[in-house]
């Protein structure tokens, strides 16, 4: 008997196209495929790997790494998270940052790749992944984040600190031993400027934060915590993808403190086991979408940061890349349904 | 000795952002890691299948297929290209279309998934690619492509026609047997409006169309026919990413003629070749960027259609996922270099 029989199917749905409210996206949703919530397995998991002799992260092989920013705790060689510089930066501290405003520039524009690119090293211990750790650690994890955008800030070279994590080499890992990554970048990204123009709009029509309007809708709702809650949004762009959102409004990241850090330590950690769970350990990014640096005060009413979870269960391909419209197999209120029953 | 050995070094270059004319979008390229044009070969190449017993595709097994639309020639058994409806449809023909002025809605918004979804078998023969195909019979499947086109403008019920090519599975590809594939939308997609504004943003302040310029470049060249070149774009956002662009001002597609089209095989296979033995056989994608259907006449002078191939050789990660800035490790002009060199 395989494990899906007797596996309730999935509603019986005809094929929709929405858009939302964040970053203004059409997503088509095709269920044809797809007809079990095990349909959406991972085809391509992450296992578990034997200790390497080799790997520069595990604790005592430090000195073969770039230079160490800081360390939790610190100065002990016991620590339980590094944040290092990465061997392989993509953007280069030691170049001189771009004139303020080449950002604006009409047409084609070159800029030097000024900025920062560190790897935050999440546990010492090779097999562990960031959901095996006690949901107070994940949290340390996250303050570790709030404390590093907020060095970067401090510069007064940047514009907008992305805070990431690839996990498995499909989903864009070059290490196995588990870390994230946060990106100091010297000119305001696409997809930000997208976002607060799409919000703006919202904002400006109906008076409301398009992310405090989120939590309304009880179908897509996945899981909550006291500050917290855990979504599948309406026009998921990804199968299974989750955001998790403060409940009180708020623009940035890095503002968040230690008790929030670890009640939303506890839902992150709840989030990943879930997607392990059901979708056989898939692997996965989070990014946190926040606000630029230098956030207009007159935006701060429609600009909330959120931490977005996408399983890779597919593939990008010249639909997507035409179009910038996505292809989502199955409806969000389904993977929510699908996720809030099944236990963490 | 390995075949590297002996291979000219890409040039030492420091990492750049670049922002480009047609998408406004930033890339970083960060040449860090690479060194040599043979370390972007493919990891994943496609191999040649045998021919299978069981590929619908192929020629004598049409009555597995879903309905045809049309075939080339008409009215033969012995058929060159024939175009089909997609069996498992994205978007499905039989719903109801959207009210039309949805796409400009603020604010969430669904509407139903009407569209089409068909898809253009290139040869009747399971082992043979789209480039194996001498180049007037590329230039018929290009013809076959216009022909769907008109068709579906025709209908009076679609805002864009997206047309695409998915090759091997990395690529999105889910059958082996050389196809593309065209979908009709009822909204205007993201990418699109995208496009059109940053276009429109540089026409105003230069008085230029953004691809019309694209061909004074020389060091971004890698070759030309008589009415289209090929170039490596100045912010191309993947590496070995290549655009074939008609040379006379041309907004839509569609209008591509016999004599054009035969050009455009010609250079189309050239490039697919030079990919194929350059980077290892890869996966890919190309992508037909034209105007929508409806377009205003006040938008012509810098609506300017291209072709656009994306071999996949890295994987989008957290970081492009959170800022929609990509991170490419071979400059254009390095990349256009080695394929400029390189026999077709």
């Amino acid at each position: 008997m395989s494990s899906s029989e007797g596996e309730p199917q999935l509603p019986n749905r005809t094929s929709e196209i929405r858009k939302d409210t964040v970053f203004g996206r059409w997503v088509v949703f095709s269920p044809a495929r797809s007809r079990r919530p095990s349909d959406f397995k991972s085809k391509n998991p992450n296992l578990t790997s034997n200790h390497p002799t080799s790997c520069p992260f595990c604790i005592g092989r430090e000195s073969e790494c770039a230079p160490e920013i800081f360390r939790v705790p610190p100065s002990t060689p016991d620590w339980t998270i590094r944040v290092i510089e990465n061997l392989y930066p993509a953007l280069r501290r030691d170049l001189n940052p771009p004139d303020s405003g080449s950002d604006q520039a009409v047409g084609a524009c070159r800029v030097t790749g000024f900025g920062f690119h560190d790897v935050v090293i999440e546990t010492p211990y090779h097999p562990i992944t960031l959901s095996d750790l006690e949901p107070q650690a994940v949290g340390e994890v996250l303050l570790v984040y709030v404390e590093r955008v907020q060095q970067l800030k401090a510069l007064g070279t940047l514009k907008y600190v992305q805070v990431f994590k690839n996990h498995g080499a499909a989903a864009g890992a070059s290490m196995i031993h588990s870390h994230s990554q946060i990106m100091g970048i010297p000119v305001i990204p696409p997809s930000v400027t997208t976002r607060l123009s799409c919000m703006k709009e919202i904002f400006d029509s109906t008076g409301k934060c398009s992310i405090c309007d989120l939590q309304s809708d009880q179908n897509l709702m996945i899981n909550s915590s006291t500050h917290f809650y855990a979504i599948a949004p309406f026009a998921a762009s990804y199968a299974f993808e989750i955001w998790i959102v403060p409940r009180e409004h708020s623009s940035y990241f890095h503002e968040l403190d230690r008790a929030k850090a670890m009640d939303l330590g506890g839902l992150l950690k709840l989030m990943l086991q879930k997607l392990a769970k059901q979708l056989n350990n898939p692997p996965f990014n989070f990014v946190i979408h926040t606000a630029p640096i230098d956030l207009s005060p007159s935006c701060v009413p429609y600009s909330h940061w959120f931490l977005q979870i996408v399983p890779h269960l597919g593939t990008v391909a010249g639909f997507e890349l035409g179009t910038g419209c996505y292809i989502n197999p199955i409806f969000p209120e389904d993977a929510a349904k699908v996720l809030r029953e099944l236990d963490g």
